[in-house]
């Protein structure tokens, strides 16, 4: 890997961020982010005469084609969706390949900046691309209905139940899954009603949900987001420039028990889990920490040190008592308390306004990509299961696993290894 | 009003758009809109060892004390909350005034950068203001709790009913009301928690709505906003810099029937308004333009020209219709059509997933400002009641009326003069 590839994919692993694109200008390589200069790419209908130069967020785009998808290796971007759709009865394999084949020259267009194939709404109209990413994955329940169950991952066998889950069946898996994110809530919406209409007869939507990060520009903190509890999150996630980090997320060319439409590919976990936050609320920042394990301000380990200081999991206070706290989510979390487990965590957070008492519906949009989920999530979800000071103040509430095949080749669609292999 | 004034008020009312707001450096003027200069205003957190400069939209910074509340003149923001109160059984005026000190000093401190009073939950920390805006009204209902019924504005009473309403009443109205909008949605999200929490036991949510609009730089678009239809919304709104424009939207010092404590406010008309995207989608773009009488690409009137070219309501086609069609929107929603009824309109979009079937629950928060609701929104909603065009299209879901104060000079709270009087 050359060195502008390395600094490149860091970079988009921090929050997608105006100055630090700006930076990376002309530096795109194994990412596939473009990065617009200002003027460089305007929305698609544009008009020259009234046209003005595109600050950064409009004009950042992401390349469709690419060895993996787009949407994972990117920048949390300001706005997400996730929605997940069955098969329409009487739809195989046939109308799956014909939905693919549409729904990835939609992607590629949109992240383009350019409208949709056929009655485009108008609503991303005069918007550049805004990091747009559009992302494809299979459920476990698509491979029986397309006649596929030869080509059905193991990986994709279903999540063992975990103690404190309180899943609902309505808005967990399906057999398709769409992720959409965008730094512009209208682009992102935009392409959710493109991909909704593509699917016409072919497919129905299951469940969608919402999402949000900072907007970029918000702060001046250049890497790490937060999250409703307040907290910073994401800090310890597998980064590119680690030699492991290909072999953690992404699906290897050979030598794995994957199909080989796999390749280059990743299972994304998706939970929604809400925050029970009138109770997270009622702690103390020091109580808050101690759930955590690290300093709410600057997400410093609470054993000292800056954010990216090495936890020390020994230290203990003059009391003799551990200063990272036995049950501490970022402690017990940590690959090497889990066989090396390790997932890249890419998180939306969500707020469907209030649920009953005025207690607002918001949480963490969970989602997670491994190169094999039983030695990502579920090993590290059982660990929580058991004993994670966190459990108190959140609740599984709607869970998902999907395949999500690697990136297109020019020309070609996401999933096509599958399903014309 | 001096040139420079005028200038920043009409600009503020335009979409807030990093490259504009950089072009207005130092015009505050009456409008209290502070800019941010890169490095200027930093998050409340921000370490200096590790701060880099905040892009524009982070330090954008609005002014809490003022003539005007703010909310009303400043630009679309990206990411917006309403919500309204009930008064807790037992609290009376003496709990809400109170409560609207409180209210005043979170909305001070938060638009500046600063943490909550107490027990800030974090969520902003390290970002700057990011434009946001609180503001806070009173329903009709909170009169009567607080014993103060001779002090209720006439134009608080009840929006007659219209035919085509499916209004929820559970979803409607309410004590109190607030205002959040912000171009960061965990900024905007940790104010609305703070306004929550200084509820305390004085007050109840009733209701809570989310809303969206572009990210600031998504568009070289200089001026007007689109919606979920994908129009363009906004065009025709009044003008700060028109003559009239002050006696249309906010109440005089005297002169008018409303109470005293009204002076320098606004009437706020909140309708959540479903689009049936489903069956507008179905039209074409031709049926579409008819629909509203302006282009969708553009929004120039049909009878030709730009967006901003005065619709010509006679000009016929050589068939003898009328290019601008009877019933089209654009077209009787004008003034000249209503006896010079006028509002500002300042709404944001919404999209809560999906209802059945997959139909996404998505629409209008409409939010329009007057000086008498009279002769502003219930003026105009009477004719389009009767036979707008777009009534197939849309469903009134949700209404309130709340009678908006002017702001609170420096050292005092909104509605002082009300509680205090
Ligand atoms: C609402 C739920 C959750 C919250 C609020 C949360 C929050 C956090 C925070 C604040 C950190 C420390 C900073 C960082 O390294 O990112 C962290 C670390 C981590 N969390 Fe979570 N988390 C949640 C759920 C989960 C779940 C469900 C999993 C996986 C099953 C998970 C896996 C991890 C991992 C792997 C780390 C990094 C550990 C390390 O390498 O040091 N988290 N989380
Ligand atoms: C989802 C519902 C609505 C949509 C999609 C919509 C859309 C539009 C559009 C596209 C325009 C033309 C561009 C412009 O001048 O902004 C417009 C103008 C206007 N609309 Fe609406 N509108 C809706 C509801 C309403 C309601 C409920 C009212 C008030 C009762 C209203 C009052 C107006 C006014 C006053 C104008 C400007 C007329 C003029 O001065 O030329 N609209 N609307």
């Amino acid at each position: 890997m050359s060195r502008t590839e390395v600094l490149s994919r860091t970079e988009v692993l921090s929050r997608t961020e105006v100055l630090s694109r700006r930076r990376l200008l002309g530096t795109a390589g194994a990412t596939g982010l473009v990065l617009g200069a200002a003027g460089a790419a305007v929305g698609y209908a544009a008009r020259p005469a009234e046209a003005t130069p595109l600050t950064s967020l409009g004009a950042d785009q992401v390349m469709f084609h690419g060895k993996h998808q787009p949407g994972i290796l990117q920048g949390l971007q300001a706005r997400g969706h996730v929605v997940a759709f069955d098969l329409a009865a009487g739809a195989g394999r046939k109308e799956a390949a014909a939905l693919l084949r549409r729904w990835s020259e939609t992607a590629r267009r949109l992240m383009a900046g350019e409208a949709a194939q056929q009655d485009d709404t108008d609503v991303a109209r005069d918007s550049g691309p805004s990091a747009l990413t559009i992302t494809f994955g299979f459920g476990h329940s698509f491979f029986a209905r397309t006649g596929l169950e030869k080509q059905r991952p193991v990986a994709l066998d279903p999540l063992p139940d975990f103690s404190s889950d309180q899943l609902d069946k309505a808005r967990s898996n399906g057999d398709l899954w769409v992720q959409i994110g965008a730094n512009d809530a209208l682009v992102a919406f935009h392409a959710l009603r493109a991909i909704q209409k593509d699917a016409g007869n072919a497919a129905r939507v299951r469940w969608q949900m919402n999402g949000f990060n900072r907007s970029p520009g918000a702060t001046s903190h250049p890497m790490t987001a937060r999250n409703l509890m307040g907290q910073m999150d994401g800090t310890r996630n597998p980064k590119p420039t680690e030699s492991d980090f290909d072999a953690r997320i992404f699906v290897p060319e050979s030598g794995s028990k994957d199909p080989a439409w796999m390749a280059g590919g990743s299972y994304a976990v998706v939970r929604r889990i809400r925050m029970l936050l009138d109770d997270w609320e009622q702690l103390s920042v020091k109580e808050q920490e101690d759930v955590i394990g690290r300093r709410k301000s600057d997400g410093a380990p609470l054993s000292g040190g800056t954010e990216t200081t090495e936890m020390d999991l020994e230290k203990t206070d003059k009391a003799g008592n551990l200063v990272v706290p036995i049950n501490a989510h970022a402690r017990i979390t940590r690959p090497d308390q889990n066989g090396g487990a390790a997932m890249l965590r890419r998180p939306f957070s969500y707020h469907d306004g209030i649920d009953t008492d005025g207690v607002p519906d918001a949480g963490l949009l969970f989602i997670c990509w491994q190169a094999d989920p039983l030695r990502g999530f579920v090993t590290v979800q059982r660990k929580l299961d058991r004993g994670d000071a966190l459990s108190k103040y959140i609740r599984h509430e709607a869970s998902g696993l999907f395949a999500v095949p690697g990136g297109a080749a020019e020309g070609g669609y996401v999933g096509q290894g599958l399903l014309e292999g």
